[in-house]
């Protein structure tokens, strides 16, 4: 049962995600993850740093930053290269994964410790996009509203895509939510002033 | 020394951040707080459920929120009630407490368990905003990108008041923030749609 084995980080997270679903995140133990994949909880712990990590190691946000940063036109606005790239992202990593995404997020709901951990994770993705918008020489401000924003764009949009009966792009999502967003800006009005 | 105290609270927030400051707030514990401010840990525990909440206690903005709503016009757009109710309880109830916000700042910026809390804090201020346009009839998706807009605008506003070497009121830099937000959000060009 301690044999090295090729697949063991796959194995380790079929087997999580499973007693995630049945038996709730809380109550499941790593003991129990490593049992169900038939391997040992030294071979869970060189994969993970726990079993938080095993719904959050798919992550690919970061990732997806740095590649629409470095691959973004030096002349493009800076709302076009988070919005244009979040859409290319998807159509090519998400739209695939639905059936996998939409487990994780059942249970990222059911506990409120993964919700905590999911606010990490929004301020991460704020903060990386914060990076990349700086690094292109837009002002401190602008570049802290932008991210947040974009950040609020992507977890508003995955949750709807993943809610959503029928099957609209995320991309689709993120861009119509950005009307909504500007049209809700625009509309203000101060008959004060 | 477990003498019932009028000012006990006030008393126990004071020592509370003098020792924050003298030795950090990861080193403090609840009973030198209390040593501090000579009372009991119990009496602590009367008012605080821990040292966290020492931090937080005087958390001006759910209760801001809730008087932001009751008080708004019913014919005004959505983002006027947020914005305009933002300036007016920063007018009258953040320019005078400057010292006290920048003391606490200082330590929440130190220590990274209390940056997880104000992830927390934000969240739950962008739900309180969220309740509040739901009430007024505003559409689900705007409502809810208002509302981690103005999470945004209040925590960078409030970041910028505190680093800011004049006074330039709270409520400035919010209107100046929304302004760079929306210039931001305007800018965007798509050529290839």
């Amino acid at each position: 049962m301690s044999r090295w084995s090729p697949d063991a980080r796959e194995r380790l997270e079929a087997a999580a995600l499973d007693l995630f679903e049945e038996q709730g995140f809380a109550a499941t133990t790593v003991p129990q993850i490593a049992e169900r994949a038939g391997l040992t909880t030294r071979t869970f712990f060189r994969h993970f740093a726990d079993k938080r990590e095993v719904i959050y190691a798919d992550d690919q946000f970061p990732r997806m930053v740095r590649r629409i940063f470095a691959e973004a036109d030096a002349e493009a606005e800076p709302l076009e290269v988070v919005v244009d790239g979040i859409r290319r992202f998807a159509d090519q990593e998400l739209e695939g994964r639905r059936a996998k995404v939409l487990r994780r997020t059942a249970i990222i709901r059911s506990d409120p410790g993964l919700l905590e951990r999911s606010l990490r994770k929004r301020a991460d993705l704020a903060g990386a996009i914060r990076t990349g918008l700086l690094e292109r020489g837009v002002p401190s401000t602008t570049a802290s509203l932008l991210a947040q924003t974009s950040a609020s764009l992507v977890e508003l949009a995955l949750a709807d895509w993943v809610d959503q009966e029928g099957d609209r792009p995320f991309g689709d999502i993120v861009a119509e939510h950005l009307e909504a967003l500007r049209a809700a800006l625009g509309l203000e009005r101060r008959p004060s002033e």
